[in-house]
């Protein structure tokens, strides 16, 4: 198939490469999507592209093929592009062979409902787009609701994000509030919010008994939880530190938290 | 204090800037640490910079002072420079007030000693430094002794590998190796070798039995553990997937195993 897209000035090459920044992304009300397999998780999770480019060897595939459809039936654009292009929309050397532009959509408290799930991920000042995207992929993978994003955390429609969440973005809710109107949203139904905090006065974590719904509440990666969001926890919860460093990583704690309630509602009485 | 270093064309500030290249590091036999908090780390495990650069603002401070004092008796050189120079250096728009060169140190698995501690993480073409560094982050937390890396897998001494260990390359033991070396060396001595798997015909991670020591056998991030690595392994040990993605970040299953290994190690009976 022939390229619709050869040049590098492009209006729509211009458009889709100003969405690897927050600002972009905010004018464009769009963000982008790299990989087939990325672009397929979505379409499947029924979003559809506003514009989807695919490269002229891929342009055949299936799954290229199925986007592409989708896309279309939507009103969205498709345009083959060359690899040079890809490589430019993508910032990578090595593209992948398709990549989408889907629209932003709300991310409100009010997107939550808190009784489908019996865990949530609740994160303050989450500053790295890896780590939300590998916090909604444990999610996915323990049946968690989502993540709600409080006080300037990082977009969860940054391009790292995406990626790292393995499409869980797109299966999972997200949210983004301050802390007073997550306060008052959560005080107002049911849940236990477990603090996640460094240091003495904790219960260990595998000693817990767990509410349903349990809303996980994880610090900022370099100060970790503010000491007036500890104090307003039902439960302060300790992971052991057995090393010389202070801190895990805030995705693997998520993770360790996320098994462990999991864990517990499989069956079996907790260990203490 | 007047830097000694103001042009970007000293050679040292070449051979720093080539370490950010794992070519670089082979010739030169030396690895970037970057900031007064690590470099603070690497001093406390007992080892000195070759090479320490500090800015001019931060070169009264404590940490710093002592810091050039370990470089100094250790025979390395102490540089102060410009905040150009140490961005040019880390590569960094705004770069910590302190970057040092270590001697790279050998990783045969003879350096390790099993009996040491309770687990181990052993990566099979582990390919992310971030990774890396998370999980010898969390064995740092856990105890456990280390990692060893097989068949090519990424560089422990990588900027982003050392940044993400947050000092745990420092105080953990990491081996490189080929699978039959590995194989040879694990058969030699006791220990059960645990295989991270997905799909079917797996333990129940919460189920396992754990001998002392434990080595988890963590596949790479796209494939998993090859068919004839999780063969030869004592037990296939699973860990739940509920959602629509069919793995989770290597970092964080390792993570999950070495808590739950150590979770029951702690007293209590496992869960099932």
């Amino acid at each position: 198939m022939r390229p619709t897209i050869t040049s590098f000035s492009n209006d729509t090459v211009k458009r889709l490469r100003s969405l690897h920044d927050r600002k972009g992304r905010r004018a464009e009300g769009l963000f982008l999507v790299e990989g087939l397999r990325l672009v397929t998780e979505a379409v499947d999770a029924g979003r559809a592209p506003k514009v989807l480019l695919v490269s002229e060897e891929a342009a055949a595939h299936p799954l290229s093929v199925a986007a592409a459809a989708a896309t279309r039936d939507a009103g969205g654009e498709v345009l083959i592009a060359t690899r040079e292009i890809l490589a430019k929309v993508t910032g990578k050397d090595n593209p992948g062979a398709v990549a989408a532009a889907f629209a932003v959509w709300p991310t409100p408290l009010a997107a939550i409902d808190r009784t489908t799930a019996a865990m949530w991920v609740v994160c303050e000042g989450l500053k790295d787009p890896g780590n939300l995207g590998t916090i909604l992929r444990t999610c996915d993978a323990t049946g968690a609701g989502g993540v709600i994003l409080l006080d300037h955390s990082c977009d969860p429609f940054g391009v790292e994000a995406v990626r790292a969440s393995m499409g869980a973005l797109f299966t999972r809710r997200v949210a983004q509030a301050d802390g007073a109107e997550f306060f008052a949203w959560l005080r107002a139904g049911p849940g236990m919010l477990a603090g996640a905090v460094l240091g003495p006065d904790t219960v260990d974590y595998r000693a817990v008994r767990w509410a349903v719904p349990t809303f996980l509440f994880m610090g900022n990666e370099q100060s970790g939880l503010p000491a007036d969001y500890a104090a307003a926890c039902d439960v302060r919860v300790g992971i052991p530190m057995l090393g010389k460093a202070d801190s895990l990583n805030v995705a693997v704690a998520a993770a360790v938290l996320l098994y462990e309630v999991l864990g517990q509602g499989r069956g079996g009485d907790p260990v203490i």
